[in-house]
């Protein structure tokens, strides 16, 4: 209440309070009166009492995400993939393409990806372009391409869905759903990957507070898919030099409130290649259960994202500087290094 | 290039420039070599250099948007909603609850804001909110109750779409399509809208530029739906004790590098109703084209946004004080004010 | 508390609260316990609490700044500066070059600012810049030249103070001490312009919330210099097209919290001249009770922020498109354009 | 250019460049002209040329910082306290509480600190707050009870300095002289803790790109200090769940534009002990030099910032969590865990 509040004032309030539900709690500060609004607040949180004479301001206590809280569920959950679990010991290596270009450009790479160590394919046949003039993806010659990939290589598949209408058919031809860190908020997108029968990944906004990622995260598991991957990708800040900032707080952060395991991408979030090394160490070092990363055999050919793609010799080198990482943390990474080395990648 | 870059890396760009359709143009700096690249980048705009050794960094210089912009169209343009022209001289206010909850909310509403002077009214049926646990709008039966408010009051509508299969339905009943902050980017939607044959309301994203913002238009344009309205609502940023930033300076910036109208969400952004009148103010001195503001006849029950709501004598002193602002600017506002008053509003 | 936290726990949260001097307050919610802490927070307002087990966070109710607050004093406080007022009907309007770099130039800007109006001269003789390269101003020399101008003109001075060493002599040649958005929480020197006899200009902080910027004018009151004003310059967003974000919010928003008076530096904010009109007239709609206008004879050579000054002709003509806006929202702004049209100016 | 730039105004661009000292070289674009501006631009970026009629934007190419530049210095610079190098293989920390409170604080801090591993000391004798009215430090009291524990136990002492009168005495009484987020542009500071030798500690500014954090430390290497150490301890972003938002990629990028060695804060920037471990993990991992961590005995009675406090048990889980990590990316940890368990701490 304002600090000139009256005795009827606060009265009201209390009253209004009392109707919408809720049992209200006045403590009598030095300066000025606080109520407490006991309750469940399912549909109505009050904050429209902020227009009543007399009130300061509403501030919520509890958190509005329940399905997704470690507060229901105190251990870790792993989403499963075929016989990839992520949210375990081993870290979750998702690497390819940004875009699905060709057949032989996925190929290629996957082959690549595959011989390096990591379990999934990632590569956009809708790909989500500022600019309307930019290359799109091949849609679902695109998603047909991924499937032949995974067919060669046992690699499971990540790929981008952008409308409800096509969740289906994505679903289809993926083992894993994305949805982009632009339609984190599309709730129409969100309850219908709720309601397909396939784990999501769930990438952060680009301006999304932790707690409405969650929020977005409870959309899908409302609709009882419980399989959802969070991925921090990088918030949008003031600086520059960098395409994004990595929230890599948000990492450990997330963790401490929602069971849902939660993997990184160094490479949107910077923007450079260079950066990949050193953020995707730091984000395994930090607790991230995976890692999604772009590589390409011709970066300076992509249609898309260029600058921010590994060629396939250094997302070995990559992988291997990873492993003693992951391990003095007591988590370990998939690395075929010594292998593909002998196969002369 | 980099400081340290040898004439056969400089070369070894130009070569690449060349097989990409540029042409490149060398420049001897006292400290480093600088490439211009000239040409159409119409599909590959070439930042994938930046992975060539010896690229420092790849600048863009022209702006990528083409239809929206000023350079291919000097004169604003105006967007024709029957007989309201929004992008004139005349303010086109925009006003109504945040959700449409009732017939008898919605009409009640509907009759103050057309008292009052409002061309447009306002209501969600569809509506986006980050828990899957608050009010979701009530959804058809909301259009429908949209609609008999346009009949009794003459009012046009203007309501969101959240999904690209509702888009048809929702411009059967509506004569402006809301695209909110959240699908900004959602270019499916986008896409869809551009080829309903309604104008369309697009919100500015919360963490997106000026330009994003313009190249989601391009999205419509490039349907050939030329009929869009830029809605400045605010701007995510470190401040807290207002919801979200109003970019006043956003107003006139996008007017300058756009033919399209702009107008400001004063409610959505500030997150107070005591906000609303000044932010307004500075909209309209500012140069906006149009207000959408949020109407509420109970704001302490209001189903979404209560706080940011004003009441109906409040809209009707709101827009009394916007005349002589938009008179000091060479615009007017509709206001029946005095009408108003008398009849006891 | 945490959900989880048992009575135990709660009791020694209770017990330390108490040894701290508050009086515990216990609410029993559905699902969890809420402390509320009573009392005065002179020193140490007990965040220290989150480390004891059960606590989950300490949340402030209390708003920490004292005599810069409406609570205070209910009534807007006027800044005295000679014959003029700030914070009163009439807008102040201060204006002049970014740095005095010559007495010509200084003289020659101060007769065109005086001529269309203005009460107020700036100009830099100590500048702040990002590079230790650039102009640094000419320190004691500029005063001087500040001095004259004010000799001449009768403009009143306002100029920026860096070093607390340098705050009396900054003080005796100036009318209002500068603290610049960059040394905003520069908490030396913001007490030893508390200490001096003279009105302060305190620019916000680039990244600072209002609620640090009004705790800033804290500083300098709690030392008894209560001649304090206010001024938004622009925040550091995400947005880049605008040099930084001009936070039109803030100026109602702060003036609903203190009593200060609040002016806005449209020319900084958005760093470009064509901005300088709208936004002037926006925070002149939104209640700013003055302006800082960046003016120059010759931007093209300015030695700093030339892209961001106007030219004496359009200073005029500024200031003529601000009478009516001003009007409009029941001020005025001093302007002699028709005069100085008539000089040939 | 702007596109409608007409022949005359191009050449008087270039003409005003060569008055300004610069060679003009014309690239004709399909669209439109862009003229690069070759020379050395040590006072004046011709940014003033954005006033010109037919410019549209002046881009600069060059980095504006010099002595700080890899590219001046390619190999990492070691700043040498002592017996300490900060920048080679062995990460440095420092540990100490936020503020000194008491010489027994300190000292049993100290103790615990050094026992653990620690090589520095860190404890605020002169504290930047907020409020005026919280705790400020002891001052000249803080920097003897410094120097004791110095003496006792061997540590380095780094400590702030907030007022350049105070740099001398603060100089005499520590190893490390610090320099806050909050005075990171406090020019009139760093130019006198540039006058000083000893190794300074700067802090990135709240809001400070990292191009501007490297100007800031070239501030201090112009006026011939070398030894500077960068803090990065994170940035405000809109994200509130943490205190501020650790900028992880700014460890790597920063020391890929700098040869100077950069350390980061992780108790400042989350802002919770919870977060103390995983961000160390990470910030070893991404590269950096060295740690800064807040040790307090009984962090629940801290003066300030309690909550991001650990407590000296924690301290020796966190130095001995370090190790590992350190030793994976080719670096080692000071960590006398083994011993100090021994010794019951």
């Amino acid at each position: 209440m304002q600090k000139a509040a009256e005795k009827e004032t606060i009265k009201d309030v209390e009253m209004k309070l009392m109707e919408m539900g809720f049992a209200p709690h006045r403590i009598e500060g030095t300066g000025r009166v606080v109520i407490g609004a006991v309750g469940e607040s399912k549909v109505v949180f009050p904050t429209g009492l902020e227009v009543l004479p007399g009130v300061e301001k509403v501030v919520p206590i509890s958190a509005p995400y329940k399905l997704v809280s470690r507060e229901v569920k105190e251990k870790g959950s792993e989403v499963t993939v075929g016989d990839l679990k992520i949210g375990g010991t081993e870290i979750a290596v998702m690497a390819g393409p940004c875009a699905v270009e060709s057949e032989e450009q996925l190929l290629t790479i996957a082959r690549h990806v595959k011989a390096a160590g990591a379990q999934v394919l990632r590569g956009g046949a809708y790909k989500p372009r500022s600019s309307p003039y930019s290359f799109q993806g091949l849609e679902l010659d695109g998603l047909k391409m991924l499937n032949r990939a995974r067919e060669e290589t046992g690699l499971k598949i990540v790929t981008e869905v952008l409308n409800p209408q096509e969740v289906e058919l994505v679903a289809d031809y993926s083992d894993i759903i994305q949805i982009g860190a632009r339609n984190m908020q599309n709730f129409s997108l969100l309850r219908e990957v709720g309601r397909a029968n396939k784990p999501v990944l769930l990438k952060r906004g680009l301006a999304a507070t932790i707690e409405e990622w969650l929020m977005a995260a409870e959309y899908i598991l409302a609709e009882d898919n419980f399989q959802v991957i969070l991925c921090e990708r990088g918030i949008r800040t003031f600086e520059t030099s960098t395409r994004s900032t990595l929230d890599i707080s948000a990492i450990p952060q997330a963790k401490s409130m929602t069971h849902l395991p939660v993997i990184a991408d160094p490479c949107h979030s910077s923007g450079s290649w260079r950066l990949a090394a050193p953020l995707s160490q730091a984000a395994i070092a930090a607790g991230a259960d995976g890692l999604l990363i772009e590589v390409h055999h011709k970066p300076e050919e992509a249609l898309c994202d260029g600058p921010q793609s590994l060629t396939p010799e250094k997302f070995v080198r990559l992988l291997s500087s990873l492993s003693p990482v992951a391990e003095a943390v007591g988590r370990s990474v998939p690395n075929n290094s010594s292998l593909s080395m002998t196969k002369g990648l």
